[in-house]
């Protein structure tokens, strides 16, 4: 038996780009975008859409971009089936203009990823997004560091502000026990009575996968995840676990076991996402990955770069950052 | 707040030694036991004692058979602490003669491993280590393939029959999911009166340490851990990840980041354990790994190695195996 309102979505390219600066070949993100709509996958998101003032279009790729241009060519003689294109803006680093209307795109979904704080400029652009004709969501970045009274504001305010489709829980740090999976959903249902829920889950304590099955379990519907984990640090939800577990005969596992061999698995010893001591004491302890990533980028010849001891004692020292 | 008795096994030896024949360097083995005992963990195990007759001493490692001299070797001058010390003997491949009475040995707790067939092999070398002054664990592999009556008629018979102290559900696949942790803690229950429940998980879908969690929900009171996951194929839940999670003021997570960092590290190249598609599958499939372990450990040339599609299809062609 399976749950027809449950949407999966890949975020492999996306989420990818914070390892590399979103420099994948147009082959890889070609080679993907066919596996997810072979796969029968729902959504698959190609990267962002943030402001070229923000990002220096020399430091980085094309997907941190998503020009329409760019899509079309990646998407062109790909039947693409029931799969839906979606492209994501941070809430802080993107502007409405960039987005034209809906009939002049490619893309379905425009996704907004905010921190609560932002929650107006991320409520701006989705409302932009809605009112070009887009499908949006909203997805509440380091849930895990949120105090409950701006949260709960936050979650009002997209309740009866927007007209997005989803609010997603987004573990940015991999800190979330199954019980805050539960703590956060109870939340967002008690607001959010006209949205769906999404979850998007980080590996730092190995729990992305069953933090999204406690997520489904508990009502959640949009399941974000990445091929053979890909994604930021300890990286994402392996999407082939998902539909591994999903039991929707609409997806094919195969075309995704294709693209993990050919496109995905050439990209881990450059990228070198997954578990390692650094992310899960990050994860362990509610801390932005980024001093993790800082430690990991040391060459392997400086012993900095394993003293795990002298990390761990520096960040419970910091305390809350 | 914290379950005092909860007690955690480190098996980074045990299980790790699935992977290289049980050949580890002396200096690794007394590191890992050093680190345990410094870090509170309850009881170390540090091999099997298995019959020579069944294995060859031209073939594997010390570890294999963990003669006493050997272990005594290991502990010298170590302040153990609260640590118990641990061996393991598998039901079919093991002896009760090569067990001393425990007043000649170092050794604390014998674990008998079994499948359910063997349970009356089982029964007998748990009581050959009870009679001899042991604590004694019977713990049940391929939990996911045993048939319900056989498995209830075992667990009665380990209950009424035995002295052991605790029972385990083990995943050798790497297949459970919540909800079958949760079917077989309240099956355990219902027949284990009088022991404790232990559960030792495998992370072939990366769920060992939320299974892990689960256990402890339902009442599992022994948990398996093995450093950075190290053991058998996908590995297992990690230890350092469990003590993270766990709240008894008794453990210390710093000698184990030690440790990982000194001695575990640097076996990662030569014996690649951890998740990898190959595994996922078996996991998926309910299958035993040996089908993913051969395919993995072909060479990198091999473009068999990295079919996944042809291997999934062969195990769900096979059916149950």
């Amino acid at each position: 038996m399976f749950r027809p309102e449950i949407k999966v979505i890949d975020c492999s390219i996306r989420d990818g780009g914070l390892m590399n600066n979103s420099y994948f070949t147009f082959e890889t993100v070609r080679n993907v975008y066919k596996a997810a709509c072979a796969a029968g996958i729902d959504i698959v998101e190609l990267g962002y859409r943030n402001s070229k003032m923000k990002f220096s279009e020399a430091e980085y790729g094309p997907w941190r971009f998503c020009d329409e241009k760019q899509l079309k060519k990646v998407a062109d003689g790909i039947d693409k089936k029931t799969t839906k294109l979606a492209i994501m803006q941070d809430a802080h680093k993107a502007l409405a203009e960039d987005i034209v209307p809906k009939t002049e795109s490619i893309v379905d979904v425009i996704r907004i990823a905010t921190y609560v704080k932002d929650i107006d400029k991320a409520i701006l652009l989705a409302n932009n997004a809605t009112d070009k004709g887009y499908e949006a969501t909203i997805n509440i970045m380091s849930i895990s560091k949120a105090l409950d009274r701006e949260l709960d504001e936050a979650l009002q305010q997209i309740e009866e502000e927007t007209k997005v489709m989803a609010c997603y829980i987004v573990d940015s740090y991999g800190a979330l026990y199954s019980e805050d999976v539960d703590y956060y959903v109870s939340k967002f249902k008690r607001y959010l009575k006209s949205k769906e829920i999404g979850i998007h889950c980080h590996n730092n304590k190995q729990l992305a996968f069953a933090n999204t099955i406690e997520g489904i379990i508990k009502g959640v519907n949009y399941l974000d995840g990445t091929l053979y984990g890909i994604g930021r640090a300890a990286g994402n939800c392996p999407l082939e676990l998902l539909i591994s577990f999903l039991k929707n005969p609409k997806f094919d596992i195969l075309p995704l076991l294709d693209v993990i061999s050919e496109s995905i698995l050439p990209l881990v010893k450059e990228m070198a996402w997954g578990y390692s001591i650094p992310y899960m004491i990050t994860g362990a302890l509610n801390r932005h990955p980024d001093v993790a990533m800082q430690m990991m980028s040391l060459p392997d010849s400086d012993k900095a770069k394993f003293d795990y001891r002298k990390f761990y004692l520096k960040l419970t020292e910091e305390g809350q950052e």
